[in-house]
């Protein structure tokens, strides 16, 4: 699938079938996330990937929004240094979530990112040291409906270029 | 080129050839941007497209590492709401970056994000709003070394899949 046909198609997938997601394309994903660029190249990034079906229920209570971690094949947990510390360090997270995404809706996979408010809960359940947190992690799986896969795009989903888009200066 | 292609080869691209680069390649960048994914669609941002050299001049001076700017065919500014008041919002426009970043590389277009340090001097030349905020630029252009666009992956310069990568928990 062609860069340009991924971004014109892509669209957030929260529900998934109950089918694992095979080991190579588990790696081509947290590949594409690895591989992305970051400020000055600090990959100031630690990924936990989850397929565990009690770990992604508990996880997907971790958020008001989070339900979709729980019917995932896969949940990718971007955990950053502290988020307020460097705004860069979230920018970074985004890119390499970008990145990830991409890369698996190309195989078919969709995905949706989910914020996680209760990030001491996250911490209890991921043992994750306290110098990482967790704020974003994304859901991943075959969508439930594959028609999502190649539906055409909706109607006012986005806000056009003109109402985004300053030339020169504002 | 397939997004795997797109991904695994994409570096960061600072030195550009003095060409301009036409309208509907810049449009397609800033297209893959407006559609990239966003936290409720809430579209938290607005881009400022520059190609006038002395804007570029100038803005390039906004950061330490943020000459790149000054010889780019086109620049970026990703406007946004106060960066620290939601973690979502570098995260968003992350996710914008990587997408214009991915669609310019399909294109034949290098770029690279410059950290804007001196974002009142930065708001002063281009005259945005109080509300909004500039921390991250985008440099795009043709690379001065066009090999640049297919060479080979370097060895170190990301962390290895196990460094990163921890299953089910820390």
């Amino acid at each position: 699938m062609q860069v340009s046909e991924a971004i014109r198609l892509k669209r957030a997938v929260r529900k998934f079938q109950d089918k694992p997601l095979p080991d190579e394309i588990v790696r081509a994903i947290l590949n594409a996330g690895r591989r992305s660029q970051s400020s000055k190249n600090n990959q100031a990034w630690q990924f936990i990937a989850i397929r565990d079906k009690e770990i992604l229920k508990v996880l997907s209570q971790c958020g008001e929004w989070a339900g979709h971690i729980a019917g995932a094949a896969l949940c990718v947990a971007i955990l950053t240094p502290e988020p307020t510390a460097k705004f860069q360090t979230m920018f970074d997270a985004g890119q390499a979530a970008a990145f990830m995404q991409l890369a698996a809706w190309e195989l078919g996979v969709g995905s949706c990112p989910a914020s996680i408010y209760e990030a001491e809960k996250a911490r209890e359940i991921l043992k994750f040291p306290a110098e990482w947190h967790l704020r974003i992690a994304l859901s991943f799986g075959i969508p439930l409906d594959e028609g999502k896969l190649s539906a055409p795009l909706k109607k006012g989903g986005r806000l056009s270029l003109d109402e985004v888009v300053h030339w020169e200066k504002w």
